[in-house]
């Protein structure tokens, strides 16, 4: 939560100078130096290799079909400029790539696709970064604020000679990059999965009181989710659809099968936040049973036993029996002990039968909640 | 709930290498292998057979109108990939329907439809399974992930030569199909029906404790059937609107009466948890009622003997009523015992007037939650 | 309620044998036996008849401008298979007519237009059944589920020779049935209005128990004619829109105004839930206020003596105050008396002050929920 | 709530004889007798009259450029089918001018157009009345329900012959109009806004139990407004796109001005409903927290008074200390009564402090709602 | 809030004369006299000056390719309506500018565009206006309520000779006016979010009572946000797709870029919302839990000495033991005190015994609602 909260924070205050000439570049200076790796390939040639200076680049577009420079790390504004001028990238695209955190989105520049997504960089807690791509005739740029990535997968495929990688052009690896993209969220939601399972477990058989916050929690995030998913969801449904002549119509097949992972990954947040709201429900009424039943149960001994005390007071009563036959005769009486007694416990039974008929002590019969 | 929670996971395990290559058949190791069964069939002749090699198939292609396989059981990959190639099944295709669960939808390859749904596996409990189905030209191919199935009438249907079924082309096998695993539904629907009229009676009558959670758990089960309902009814809709030589007109006219039944089943759907929603706040309003109802009048008890309590304790006190008149006078009065308990009367008479003026003691009359 | 249960509870049992040839006109073994009654007319002449033998019904077509049929009952299969014969009905819709409740919908089939409408058979309860309706060259056909309906209004206007009714064709006779059907809501829906204001002038003054109850059960009414509503709404509103040689010019005013008139039927169910929806709430939070209240004033009357009870029981101890001058010398005082009942006077007098203060004493003041 | 509640009533009853034939112009007997009043004019020259036979206003059509009638009270349907007659109207538009209340509308009746919005008759209640105007070839007319309305500012303006109003067509008298009945509802919610603004004021300071009621009628008023400004809003956005020939293109700018009133107006009931729901939730919210706090602080003192009463009861046992030392020895020590006060001094302070370790006596520091 | 509220009754208040005569220029006596700035300027010369009749701004019109007035204070309708003459705005639209507020919106007058949106004054609290924009052939006007403004960093620029904005048509000053508007509320969202994170530390350590209005009034300011974000965000996208000779190619993008932070304004306001809402919850359910621990504790302890103190109350009675063997004979017992106490004890563990086993000791291990 703690870190999604900075995520919050760092939006609102990503324009923090309003009026500010757009396509300024400023960054955050807390945010690493970039690497920059170029990839480039055709069908029987790959290079790999890690590159200092940006215009060293420019030697390589065209020389092999498709070039393919990642970049990890948003922090030195200058390099990512002179890299933005050997592409030909627009002012306000590599805005967007620095202004962390946008929106996922699909806008197109001029002969070039730019996309906009999230990605997960943890398996066990919501730890998100953006990820910007662009595709261009011949190339595909990748951004991500930190180094270590998920598209380690996709280098090795490139590197084993996978035909379909080394003969597809930049289009295929675009969507091989952005599927790997979306299905790294599914390991997270797994662990919500497992989460969420623990979770209705534990309402159901032995609710703590910190179980509402645990699954507030866990909503909170899938909640967050959410906001990302649904415009993930679209930006792939528009390219999936959009009229470029970057994008071969086979590969075109292949990004409709990526929009519909995105629409798997949001309908499966969807479905958990909903199990997540049933859970927190299921646990309020469930918590209110109980204490119902707690409160019913105590309130039923005490109101038993206050016309009882009442009575025992009753005879605790210092009247002067010997002065007149009216005060208190009872204390004299030979039996009038046993006949206190006796009055007590018909009263308390009398309440009792009469809590019985109205139906108020049979509700803890089945009390747990399970199926009975 | 169980069976649904494993589905979840199951679902966000699908894909956990992410960055694996598309196209790539990874199986469940837990699936069953698959079975394959063979009916080819014209208007005068049928043929009915189970295959152990796909390869044996292509000699029947085009052999006879229409050639139908069913498969039962996902857990042979390579044997898979082999049907698909006798058939040209796209690989996209093919790995939805190897991972499951996908979510129900329609798509075009090339001129075969590609159409996926949920199917329900039993009467009483809900357990579903993905049902893919590919409409070709001569042919239908049919994908389950167990052995068992509802497509049972369908094959008697043929065999007993029902002139529109062995007259209609691979389009009307195709709709008959997609009803029976619509109406599938029904059954599991008129289950749930039934424990909703249940639940109903124990909430207008007799609440326990356990209601509350066998509501939910049905509520549960209808938002997880809604889930599938919803893309169950637009892939059926985008059907009937489809414009593909492969469906005749004739036969549209059928596949939007299907269209109609998953439209129902939604309508269904939504009523039943509309149903248990409303039985779910009644449920609560009745125990709420039903407990205001039981702190009030054991309040009221116990209020009215706290001020007589008290009274009594007076009496009881100890002060030396032979050193002054102005100690606790009363004890020595002749009518000491009698005054004591007229005031004790008098007390708990004017708070009882005083309760039932306020109204407080009325609410007891009608308190079962029925029409009056 | 019951009725509507077991409205449910029919439409998922409608087709339990998954699988069952389309077209099949499988039928209810309770549903009563058709009953046929023609109406056949042009601006001069008008003829009415029961009929038993639908074969009879093919001379009269053509014979006169308008042939109008109205079943009631849906019992006999075959009488219905030829009725469809002799006007050419498509097989899936009479398969709808029969296979109760479908939803509202229109549809085309070929030259002729099938609407299915629900109409209420009661004022004063919900009790609902299908009503079917087929538009063709020359004829009207009018299926209801039960005898005893809301038509003779309009076989009264024809019999009267109204000379718009007389005049006007097959589309205007569709018209008038179709207005009456929806128009027959309306006296059920003053029923609710009724039931509401009551209701509400019980929650403002005096609310007992059963009035949440009452509540819920005219809100699930409304939610289940709200089910109707909606696509009643849409296949009046597609009707009037239909561009079928059926419907002349005029008569697509007319229509316009009956899909008018839907579109009020929907608002006034949809005010009537949110009022009934608001008086839940508002019932609610005023016996909420109620409680609150009666607990406050109970329990400030049970903390202000329980402190003097154990001021009481301080000097009802039996300590001996012979022995020494310690043990609770104010037994002995001349006072003492007087001295402790003005020490729990003190008390209680503190203690109301200290509630007032705080403000717990006010909330008396006004407590009935109405303005003030 | 009263006259709203009638208004449903009426609202159900409008159409209590289903069937009745369309175009029929029943009227509610209570209805006010029509009081027809002419106004013609021309750029020059301006007439206006009370008539009493509609025939009367054959002669003025054409006569002047812009002939208004005005129709208040809708007692006399033979008088105002002779009106329809003179105008034309179509048989369906006059049943709805009669036939109140409908739902906010427009509609095209071959050259004329038929507009029925809402008005308010009161600044200070929730009291509306059906506004039906006909815009037809050089006349406009007017229907209220009642006499007594808001467009006498109108009339003022045409008195004193503004230029605009005066060589306008019936377009330009149709907007005005439409814009004086518009803005009508602003004073209204004024005072919507201040109920509001005093109820914030009370629920933040000093919640009595009568503000829920106040807030639920409120909200009550503001949703049934809402029930009116939906259709208005979008009847004008319709009128200001309707391509009619009646509307010149500069009336067309100021009819988008007046549909743009209809939207602020919808917009600002939809800002006053959010906020009477979020001061119904502060004030749940914080007449809880104030029960809690009272529950809290009253059971404490009982609960801390109730070990002390009982330690009170111990010693005021009778047992025979003369018999055996060990029958309350504590009765016969010299410094029994103070040893006595102190184990209750002692229990209480423990129990105090264990109260305030929990945190449990802090919760009364900020009681009020306020920022702190 | 107190400001927005005023907000509201000014909205309502606007049109306190219904009927007024449209175009006619009311003025809110309170608000400042005008103040208008001329800045005119080309690529290569800028003018920056202060104008006091609207006149002296004909002159300037076309001399530099860019004319900017900006009018600070809305308080002289005469003024205004020169101004309005002198660049030929429509009457409606200056209607708008001065009857504050209007709803955001774009409108096209003529070869004219006219933009209504809102802008925050304030970086701490909500405090908003309405900022009115004329983008005309060669000019651009502003309208601001109250002087001190958000556009001084526009200015800047301009004087500093930035070549974009001075080469760029007054298309380009517009899209940077807008920018700068809308950009305006990221710091305000800022202080929410620092604020909601700061009520979410409370809420998951501390919770106070006035923790829920402080969330309450967030949600409060969120929610009048959001009114505006959404029209905010049609208007600039409706600007971004205009089809207008005054936008030029390049500018679009730029708008484009300028709706995409409307939109993520948007998406916070509404993740912000979001975020209160579930702390809203997340309090109320954990104060829940707490004060049920609460009760239960203290009700526990009342309960187990209820009976204690019965027992007690037994023992006081005066019943004469030398009388009868029958009269508390314990009293006489050697060790009837000491039995008397064992009795107690052992009445009081068997109660705890019963307690911890229904698991009602149990609930107070872990009571902070962290994670544990």
């Amino acid at each position: 939560m703690k870190l999604e909260a900075r995520s919050w924070q760092k939006f609102a205050r990503r324009r923090i100078q309003p009026g500010a000439s757009p396509g300024t570049l400023a960054v955050d200076p807390q945010a690493p130096p970039p690497r920059l790796r170029l990839v480039a390939y055709g069908p029987d040639e790959l290079h790999e290799e890690e590159i200092a200076d940006p215009e060293a680049l420019r030697a390589w577009r065209g020389r092999l079909p498709v070039v393919w420079v990642n970049v990890d790390g948003l922090g030195d504004v200058e390099l990512l400029a002179r890299l933005g001028a050997v592409f030909g990238l627009h002012q306000l695209a590599l805005e967007d790539v620095v202004h962390v955190p946008q929106r996922p989105k699909l806008e197109a520049y001029g002969d070039q696709l730019f996309v906009v997504l999230r990605q997960s960089r943890s398996h066990g807690q919501l730890d998100t970064e953006q990820f910007s791509l662009f595709l261009g005739p011949g190339f595909v740029l990748s951004f991500q604020e930190r180094e270590g990535d998920s598209l380690e997968p996709v280098r090795e495929r490139l590197r084993k000679g996978r035909p379909r990688m080394r003969n597809g052009g930049p289009d295929y690896l675009a969507y091989s990059i952005l599927d790997a993209v979306v299905d790294g969220f599914f390991p997270l939601l797994e662990g919500y999965g497992g989460q969420l399972e623990e979770l209705e477990e534990e309402v159901l058989s032995n609710p703590e009181a910190d179980v509402v916050s645990r699954l507030h929690l866990v909503k909170h995030d899938l909640v967050s989710l959410r906001r990302y998913a649904w415009p993930m969801r679209d930006a792939l449904g528009a390219l999936s659809r959009e009229d470029s002549p970057l994008l071969e119509e086979g590969t075109r097949l292949f990004l409709r099968d990526c929009h519909d992972h995105a629409v798997q990954f949001l309908d499966l947040v969807e479905t958990y936040r909903d199990v997540s709201s049933g859970l927190i429900d299921l646990y309020l009424s469930s918590i209110s049973n109980r204490m119902n039943e707690v409160m019913k149960v105590l309130t039923i001994i005490a109101t038993v036993f206050i016309p009882l005390g009442f009575i025992a007071g009753l005879y605790g009563m210092n009247f002067n029996t010997e002065l007149s036959p009216w005060n208190l005769p009872e204390l004299n009486w030979r039996f009038g002990y046993p006949f206190a007694l006796g009055v007590m416990a018909a009263t308390a039974v009398v309440m009792l039968i009469y809590f019985r008929r109205k139906g108020w002590l049979g509700g803890g019969r089945r009390r747990d909640g399970r199926r009975g």
